[in-house]
């Protein structure tokens, strides 16, 4: 349920206004709202940090961090009029007395609150405690959270609880950008408005389905972050299930944020356990070593220059076969597949459909190729449905061929109209609309399947496969789908 | 059944070959073909007719019509390959004797006989007794006939018994050039070879079925013979009925040729009856009068310079609402619409698929745009899937607009693997192949159906509706689309 119905006026606070978060995707962001017109005009944005800064100071490195990390042109006059909008305020998160400071730069009765915890997430008992202790998290105030919340069910339940213990759920606004991103927002559109697919969505009609997320990147200076965590914790837990989810539900009762969230965890319900019984069937690491990518000679990622040890398991690729066990999807594989220092920087979603029954062209085709829905997520936003046409020509025959039909789903749309899915999801805070924002039983769902995965490699101590940079992950990637008679879509 | 299996060489004698048909298109298709090298070594062509020409002279006439009347560039030693296979035989189709001097032309041991009869069908009688007499007749000789046949089921009847008298069915090629074209042929590829689309070809999932064949051109001088026929038997009883069966036909158990027209046969047997009592309901008539097209002033079909009465009750526009009573299509109406003198050259299929029977989006859309799957058989032929989506934008709703994925058919195929729809059938009757021929029962069931409307609107002396030159019909064409709540799919 949405806290605020309307969109009204918010005193906005920025925890960890001086960090990387801030600085390069919540300020850039919030200049874009402005140009788009899209903040009360009332709204306040207060700064907090253990810096000495005063207001003038702290203008100057907003409207910096505006100038360095945005894309688009900026116009003084409207960075003018968001700074306007900035105040600042030194404040030690352990320093809970320092919060009534906070509370009294707050106009609780005009503007609601909305803290941004821009900090790790160690952070956020104290921030909670600050906040509860001088009663600023009464509703309609929430708070925005983000990711990493935790590496396992046991280290996201703390942080869940340390947050619980002051907010509600319907208070706490947890993102995963994927979720604002306009071709992910498009699958409820998709799915539940169209009746060709409304009606075709289940494993009567559907062979399988691939999600594929591809990376060219490699760790870009975060290699001791990143050999904590791993491609799986990063990327799958959160951005490829929520995919998953969206994809896989059942039409929810209507378009609030719990009914569609309660499809989600159905599906997460329903996935099927992977453990050391299955798991070498099922999953397949990899670890890019040196190789080429786009022409260009890359290290591999021991030889990163911040990597700290000369041996690690932490996998920078994984591919997983998941069954959802429930009545829609029984005996159909979805197949996810993410990875850095891949050869291509693209998501997509690949539906294949089952084969026509009855074959009447099987003198010439034994096997008829597979109908696709391919959705590009991105780059290429769009859609395409390969199937099968008679290839013109002279020959008598039916010669049958793959062709695509295809949508560009932003080609008649203006720049000035598009928002980003960091934008999207914020301007959603600031009306309290919870659609866009992961619930605490996904998130722990999510980890209690993945914590089953990661436990299982340790145990079976499962070797991580090299391989090379600018390569489609390792060899066992293609064994997972090849096994059950199925080839990764080629995005081309 | 094929007459032939293989590719073998055949005598080809044209009856007729100074008339219109032979020089339009039977002469220039030849000439493709041979520059395809589709036309065996050893084929033969033998003009019969009236005239006092030797073979020079033949040649010299069959070379000026290749000239005049191809639409590419000829090039001389092509044009010479061909018309060394040509000779010239004088010929009156009365004198049954006359045909013994025919047989002495022929080679039937290493050559199979094609008669192919570019002649008014009242001479068809004659022909096939001639050819009968002088035994030319055996298989694996055949006939190629086309339309004109008969302006009802009677004349038509009457056409079939007096070729059928010499020839069995299995020998007689009943040309309708749609049959020939790529997009057609293409729909059993379509509808046959993808899931998606065969397991949701019904009443289940369709809500009704469009076909349009718009024409720009008015009478071309053909005034007279138009006058007679009118746009329902000229159009609708071959042309549209031919689409209108191969879209609603089931499986068909393997792609031989009676195979797949026993399907068609039996659309033409689930059609359900237009007579007096339904006849307003399910039909509009209209006529072309002065209007201005693509910007053109262009005269009435009564002010044609040909036209040679000031009052007509032909129409040059047609459009009837069929029902097919059966399993696949109860409640499924199809909608047919053909003309003169409309705004714009097309020819399409429009599916409309139900909506959801689940609207989530209600709030917003208490009504669902339907889903439409556009197959454009000319010109621009291709495929295009409309459907919903969420309009990329700021606003959180969802904004649902129909956006359409799109195949350009012939894209990606060089012209010179193209073949047009009378080479393709040309090329059949030479390799004696007769899927794309229309069988007798086929023929005569479009007849009888066509003759009960023909015959309504006699009896009930329904008015024919004035259309402005250049618009989409009388208002009627509306009103039998309107009144079941739907609306003529807009070709743009």
């Amino acid at each position: 349920m949405s806290i605020i119905k309307s969109f009204k006026a918010c005193d906005l606070v920025i925890f960890g206004t001086k960090g990387d978060l801030a600085r390069r995707k919540l300020l850039p962001s919030l200049y874009r709202l402005e140009k788009l017109e899209q903040i009360h005009k009332d709204t306040r944005i207060i700064g907090v940090g253990r810096a000495q800064w005063n207001k003038e100071k702290y203008i100057d490195i907003v409207k910096k961090s505006i100038l360095d990390f945005s894309s688009t042109k900026i116009d003084q006059k409207i960075l003018q009029k968001l700074t306007d909008r900035f105040c600042f305020l030194n404040l030690d998160v352990n320093d809970t007395n320092k919060f009534y400071q906070l509370k009294k730069l707050l106009d609780q009765k005009n503007r609601h609150t909305i803290n941004y915890f821009a900090m790790p997430p160690d952070t956020f008992g104290a921030i909670c405690k600050g906040l509860g202790t001088a009663s600023l998290n009464a509703k309609p105030a929430c708070i925005v959270i983000e990711k990493p919340l935790g590496l396992s069910l046991k280290t996201s339940q703390d942080i869940n609880n340390s947050v619980g213990k002051f907010f509600e759920e319907s208070q706490i606004f947890r993102i995963d950008h994927y979720l604002g991103k306009e071709t992910v927002l498009n699958l409820l559109a998709l799915r539940f408005s169209n009746s060709i697919f409304m009606n075709n969505w289940n494993k009567n009609i559907i062979d399988h389905i691939q999600i594929t997320v591809a990376e060219e990147v490699g760790i870009e200076g975060r290699w001791n972050y990143f050999n904590h965590v791993g491609q799986t914790r990063d990327m799958v837990q959160n951005h490829l299930l929520q995919i998953l989810t969206i994809i896989a539900m059942s039409t929810p009762a209507n378009l609030n944020a719990d009914s569609i969230r309660d499809e989600k965890v159905k599906v997460l319900n329903s996935l099927r356990r992977i453990d050391c019984k299955n798991i070498d069937l099922n999953t397949s690491r990899g670890q890019y070593s040196a190789g080429v990518l786009n022409g260009k000679k890359v290290v591999g990622y021991l030889e990163e220059s911040d990597a700290q040890i000369s041996k690690s398991d932490t996998e920078t690729f994984v591919a997983i076969r998941v069954d959802i066990d429930n009545w829609r999807w029984s005996g159909v594989p979805f197949y996810l597949r993410t990875g850095k220092r891949l050869p291509k920087k693209y998501s997509e979603i690949v539906i294949y459909f089952k084969q026509p029954k009855i074959n009447i062209f099987k003198d010439l085709y034994p096997v008829l190729a597979k109908n696709k829905l391919i959705i590009r997520l991105q780059p290429n936003e769009g859609i395409d449905f390969e199937f099968l046409n008679k290839t013109p020509g002279i020959n008598h025959k039916y010669n049958l061929k793959p062709m695509k039909m295809s949508l560009n789903y932003f080609k008649d749309v203006k720049e000035s109209c598009l928002i980003d899915a960091y934008e999207r999801l914020l301007l959603d805070v600031m009306q309290g609309l919870q659609n866009l924002f992961v619930r605490r039983d996904e998130v722990e769902l999510a980890w209690e399947w993945i914590d089953s995965i990661i436990y299982a490699w340790k145990i079976k101590r499962s070797k991580i496969e090299p391989y090379p940079a600018g390569t489609w992950g390792p060899y066992s990637s293609r064994k997972i789908i090849e096994r059950d008679g199925f080839g990764w879509h080629l995005n081309i």
